[in-house]
């Protein structure tokens, strides 16, 4: 299998990412006065290839946050080749994935991701972010999904906002709750790089522009909430709905599950994974309070008037 | 689908069980100067039948606890049914399900589940129970394995310690961590009653003995315990430990995926969760210590002589 011709810069883009995201959320703990700071673990995959999982825990803003870059190559699964585009059992994938739980009931849990996948003579990327708030406000909600439209506004013609808005409410769903995991985002996958040069730096600069945007869709959520006190209570209910991220992530998170499942590299996979999380039998919040606002908007179906 | 003849008296252990356990263990609680006792949820099930849920929380030695019976019919999923014995789509299923997390890290975790199933012409039961403690004590251990092992060796010819046993310790195990999740018990499935009366009937027997029997099992360890103070550090190890039962439940239970799957009730379902919960990125106890030692029974292989 020939590299595509892309590959080198996607890895660059990829390790870059990481940095600048990992130093911006550092600056923040700096500000507030914690001495937090990301971890670097390298690891080796035995089939081939390896990552650098960056984790910080216990800060003042993150209570733990994983920024994980991985570039692995192989042969793929027989039992999980079928559901890839491409042909052959040899494949390459990097990416970048991150989920920030911070302390503060009041900022949101986020998660994002990009990933470059080759199998075979057939290229593409996947990726997105998504925002799981506690406390829901739609000024937030509004801003990120503003900053995700824009991105993909800029590359008309090949990302679509409103198919990647509506794959992230879909995707993100627990069925077993009915209720969505969070307040969306966009969610893209099988975007091909195709065989033209020019289509594929089209594609490539999307991808770009969105892993740099990532910063710009959040931090001004953090910043608004980042000082606003908090109660014990807020924060059992935080973890509380910290459970249903475990859930998510567990039974249906397809990265998750197919990692656990082919000897990735478990605390990486995991590092998903809220730091604190309670469960408590038939808990429903008192009518008209805030939490159950967020609770009537998760549970609202996707393209109705409240989404 | 005619009843077997067995069936009313199934029933009628299953609820039998459930009081005389939920009773025994609020004796506890009251001895503990606890006003903790068992809730009382009934519930129907949309395709037939419905059950009884018991939850206690924030008992002094329970945190949660949940002793479930329900006793379900109508026709199975099609997805499910080619993996159970029998033949046709209609079912009965009645069974008694309990999972215990005590507040104090120095009592083990259990689990126990006796359940009878009835598809077609043929009827079974399957079942077992498990403990799975923070710090490791060989004594429990030995005791509770010698509990089921009198059980199974009173029914000869009927139950198989030594089979049981082995599938205990095959299904509680966490391939992505290589670690069991406690240490043993018994595990029994597809235990068919078969045609002949007098065989159903030391069928039912065994079963029978067995669900009374975990009351013995069980609470001579809790005394030995219960009286133990504990440290925050050993709050928190075992809530990282709970981590893993959530790992095992949501990764890789049968009942508790498949129940989720299939419109089960879901609060009954997942009552087996532990109340809090805690993950911590790559930590591993220093050597040596009483937590480690615990990691080293669960990660040393079944059938070496350190299990």
């Amino acid at each position: 299998m020939t590299a595509h011709p892309i590959r080198s810069r996607v890895v660059a883009l990829m390790q870059a990412l990481q940095s600048e995201i990992c130093d911006a959320l550092e600056s923040i703990e700096a500000k507030q006065g914690s001495t937090a700071r990301f971890g670097r673990d390298s690891w080796s995959r035995p089939g081939g290839g390896g990552g650098l999982s960056r984790v910080i825990a216990d800060g003042a803003f993150l209570e733990r946050g994983g920024v994980n870059v991985s570039e692995v190559h192989g042969e793929l699964d027989p039992a999980f080749a079928g559901s890839l585009p491409g042909s052959g059992p040899q494949f390459f994938a990097t990416g970048v994935s991150l989920v920030l739980h911070p302390q503060n009931p009041h900022v949101p849990t986020v998660h994002a991701n990009f990933r470059h996948i080759q199998r075979g003579p057939v290229a593409w990327f996947g990726g997105g972010a998504d925002l799981t708030p506690y406390y829901y406000d739609a000024d937030d909600r509004d801003r990120f999904r503003q900053v995700w439209k824009n991105v993909c506004e800029r590359h008309h013609g090949i990302a679509d906002y409103e198919a990647y808005a509506a794959h992230c409410d879909r995707y993100f769903y627990l069925p077993h709750r009915q209720e969505r995991r969070g307040v969306g985002g966009i969610f893209f996958d099988n975007l091909e790089i195709g065989a033209d040069r020019e289509h594929a730096e089209r594609v490539f600069a999307f991808v770009k522009d969105a892993g740099q945007a990532f910063l710009s869709s959040y931090l001004p959520i953090v910043e608004r909430h980042l000082d606003t006190p908090w109660t014990a209570e807020q924060k059992a209910w935080q973890e509380l709905r910290r459970g249903r991220y475990v859930e998510f992530n567990l039974l249906y998170d397809r990265g998750t599950v197919f990692g656990l499942r082919t000897n990735g590299r478990t605390e990486s996979i995991l590092m998903s994974l809220p730091p604190t999380v309670r469960w408590s039998y038939c808990f429903e919040p008192q009518a008209g309070s805030r939490e159950a606002e967020l609770l009537e908007v998760l549970r609202t179906p996707v393209g109705s008037s409240a989404t």
